[in-house]
């Protein structure tokens, strides 16, 4: 191999640049960066034949049962998509709110890419409740409706709350006498752990959940996501192989994706950043909650801050940071946390929001 | 953000071991890796609003002119499905050999995800021409029949071999003759402009080439391809923005994946990697090309050798290296060099070919 | 050909049913079955090349202005699927109500099929309005959402109601604002023209409708709809000649389908039985409405009767009669009437209709 | 009901125009229309809740043995597209010849639609063999090929020959080793029933095929076609419906095609039909196979004659008769006959045919 003297690589950005728009404005955790170079050298067989592949189903087995099989795929869009395919007969749809990000935010590609009917149903705090999809869950005997076949729930939801422990269970118990599926978008599942407060596998794969897709690029990762599988006839045989694949979402080098999980989940780093996370969007809220012109409209419990303020307040924030217009009309905005977020961040951002509602 | 003293990262692989399995069993190039390191840290904006993908549309108008405009995805499959769906009204239809990736290696991404219809063309050599491409571009008035919209060639192609200049030119002047547009699949495109000694716009941009899948993996990065649209009508506005999202390649944390490419491209190491492939697979063509008993039936014009060999001689070689067979039926294999081959890699592979033939 | 004589036809049904389930339990117009009869005989090239199909273009010029143009397909879902494909970019989003038949009855079929993403709103009547649209019509410069591009209403509604011409005029002028195109599903477009008293160009063509999925199967043919496209850059050229054949809805003996349409249209056909069926809806409210336990919740200003009455009454008149039950929480029910339904039929279901409801 | 006198119907077209096109450009048989004027009047369920739609099932099984399920739709393409979706996973890739239907007149419907891989097998008769089957049957543990599931076959073939018996059993027996189901499209079903003198079944339930689309269109009806499923596990419950209905092909007054059927398959119609045609076709092979200048290039074992012929000859013809030209380069023409194809057409058509070769 050449070994020409390597240029000084280019660092175009500013390291100190911070946002609230996203989680995924982050960067990459040291130690899951340390086991991308660990990983690094020599040759592995491609497309998961290498060892960090292979493992990764022994360190999902420890977090989700021993049932569960783990289908490294590129982003959360792709781990939803591949997830529902698997769960779904041609002619099925999926029950999930109206704010579900795989109905609003993924350009169509459940129903361009996957065929998928979505029956998106209104709520109030964008959980669904065993109610809620049993009134979505008529016409089996009937092929004028693509049949309902799966439940999709957000956990941590979109709207920065989480599906008690409780609630889920219920959701999988009516789901599946139903003879529904249940699926967990959980780009950011390790939020709702961290929030909950208990293993990954207590609000899964023991309330009845079915098929995870698990969230590693919000949560440290370069990128990365699993689809965990839990029911073993769902996608058996090589059935959800051939849809990651077929779906553009198996990589080649798949030990760099793999390590990163490795990295993740065989401590509890994966604890340590969505608790951080998480506390940071808590101390955000304690700083500016009581704020006067400013309302926090949604419990935080997660790592995000919905909050409800004056334009011209957005306005003036807007000209210092980066965040999200969450409703336009009522001037609701969002805040995220990251598990990079500093104290400093928190506390700067809260001075600056408390300067901007000033009169 | 947590202070936690991270645990070493757990190496799991033999870095010793070597394959000739594929280029893409290889890892990343220390450059690159440099490259990743520096983008790191700080938060940028997702999905592409950072500094470092807009950097890389400067860097790819360097290589491929001023209409040249990059849009980043995950992997190969990914990119071709892409840019063919952008490239197509629903009816359409794409021309390529029968030997293309799109049509064997894909897992019928394009016509499951795409909804694509390809015309496949056998041929002796894995290379379209103008004559093959005109037997198919008929039925322009017949909705009967899906329409021929545009023409795919892989370079290097699927054999190992390249089109020359006037190959590429020739196919795309008869291609727009007949109204079709010019799609190279560029996995191995790296290795094409090693070979014919030219810039890569030589023979794209200049030969009348109108949309590229350019490849990274394959030549050095950790994961990352890019749709590279030449031809300013193509997806114009937000179209194949749209495209690239609703096909589930949309990375969150861009920047990772253009650093990569602007370690690649800034400088030449896109060029060192491929020649350096390249070079290994002459050295082992050159060492065994007249071994009793093994016969390389394809011009060496890439990173690739494509020996025929008693099928004895390929098991027993099976027991220590990984490589394809490529024909069961002929006895044919593939064997790949990758950016990370070492002289000696081949030297020891060589030595262990000549062995496995012997009597 | 053969002059073997021919058995006499079995006639396996009762000609004296009736039913209120559908319009489409219906049979063929006697003046449609004539149609048919003359058009037969002889050979006619196929898939359109017919003289009667050619007449058609007339025919739907004559009824909807100069630009129009008409592509006979097979049924509703159909026409529906065809016409939104031929408006949409790959990346389209199309609005429309809840209670939409290409949301809840088409089996998923714009998703499945034509790769649709549909954004349905709640309404409490069936109806779209300017708001509700520009509701919904947002994010434009974002590839997360697919875009919203066509504006689809139902015309008379799902509900048994019809837009006022003012109504629509409104939603075009504001779809067409907001860059959106205006389809009508017109499953039951003659019943509309028919409440309303006007001609069908008066509440498509001259409101600013775009394209029409016109009705025939509901209104006396034995099989048939038209997608007629009013503006000329939609489906230009071949395009929507190819999205019909590759969706499926091309017939090889057109003539048969375009002579119906013949039928309808070249006179007062298809106004006639409109009327007819919207009489007979009247007569049949008039009869009941008044009935002690039973209300009427809709207005009735097409061929269908929404009536809520108690389940022991639905049960009672199930015994004899065929219809729907609408929502079975709420008792509520549909009555329809078809081209075929007579004076006594509506005269013997209102009588049975308070037998059931008496005490 | 209206009881205005109705105006005479409009005949547009000559009833004496006769043309060698296609067997689609004939009309509907008198007794297949006596048999939709038979099923007119009264009201019947939709959607095939109707008596003809059940007594169907009836028909079939008494030519297709006890497990034969029969699922009318509109065309051939829509058949072939329900059939072939019922017959795979997602994943599905179906093997079947270049010169098939499905592959070259389609528009791409089987992959637009059904988002189906077709491996298409050049052949020089347009037939398969178990050889080439198997050739095409790898990779079944590799996700990176769409897997292999089901064969398709033409019957009769695209070029006018028909599978022996025994061929059909030896490409089921061989595609059933392989773990592959067997499709027959089989528009022109009856003209091989005709040439091969035996019952339906004996070629398809008894030779081993899976899953038929049974053609009537071109047998004499005005529309219609039907997939009938053999394998009681393929589209089990109401998977079939759903896809039929998702798939655009469910009709509403489904007692008009059933009937149709019923006229055709209740007595000998299907076989007086087809055995006249395949004769028509004999007649004009054998009227002009020796006119100097003209070779008849394949066996006549159906319902069609492929000639080459000097192209200033096939110009001359074209001035009056309507036919295509198969293959420009070879001068090779398709004429066609149908079930109403005369004698004196034949003999008018082979005069012209002679005429115009001579010099």
């Amino acid at each position: 191999m050449t070994s020409a003297p390597a240029p000084p690589p280019a660092r175009r950005h500013d390291p100190g640049a911070r946002s609230f728009a996203s989680d995924n404005a982050s960067g990459i955790h040291p130690e899951v960066l340390a086991a991308i170079i660990a990983a690094n050298e020599g040759h592995q067989t491609s497309y998961g034949g290498d060892v960090y592949t292979a493992h990764l189903q022994e360190t999902f087995r420890a977090h989700f049962g021993p049932t569960a099989r783990a289908y490294p795929v590129f982003n959360g869009t792709g781990a939803n998509v591949v997830a529902l395919q698997a769960m779904t007969d041609r002619w099925g749809a999926v029950i999930c709110t109206a704010s579900a990000h795989v109905h609003v935010d993924e350009c169509g590609a459940p129903e361009k890419m996957g065929g998928l009917k979505l029956l998106a149903v209104p709520t109030p705090d964008g959980k669904l409740t065993p109610d809620l999809i049993a009134g979505q869950a008529h016409g089996f005997d009937d092929e004028h409706r693509a049949r309902p076949q799966v439940v999709s729930i957000t956990q941590t939801t979109e709207l920065g709350t989480a599906y008690t422990i409780a609630e889920i269970t219920a959701i999988c118990a009516r789901a599946h006498d139903l003879g529904l599926r249940v699926h967990v978008d959980g780009a950011r599942i390790a939020n709702a752990a961290a929030t909950l407060g208990v293993p990954l596998s207590t609000f899964t794969t023991d309330a009845g959940v079915d098929v995870v897709s698990f969230g590693g690029t919000k949560n440290g990762l370069l990128l990365g996501e699993v689809v965990v599988v839990l029911d073993p006839d769902i996608g058996a045989g090589l059935g959800l192989a051939y849809v990651r694949k077929m779906s553009m979402q198996l990589a080649s080098k798949m030990r760099f994706i793999s390590a990163q999980f490795d990295a993740l989940l065989s401590g509890d780093l994966w604890l340590r950043n969505a608790s951080h996370a998480n506390a940071m969007a808590l101390r955000l809220a304690a700083a500016v909650g009581s704020a006067p012109g400013l309302k926090i409209i949604r419990p935080v419990e997660a790592n995000a801050v919905f909050a409800v303020l004056p334009a011209a307040a957005t306005a003036r924030l807007h000209e210092r940071f980066d965040f999200h217009v969450w409703t336009e009309a009522t001037g609701e905005v969002r805040w995220m946390c990251a598990f990079d977020t500093t104290e400093d961040d928190v506390d700067t951002f809260a001075a600056a929001i408390r300067a901007a509602l000033a009169p």
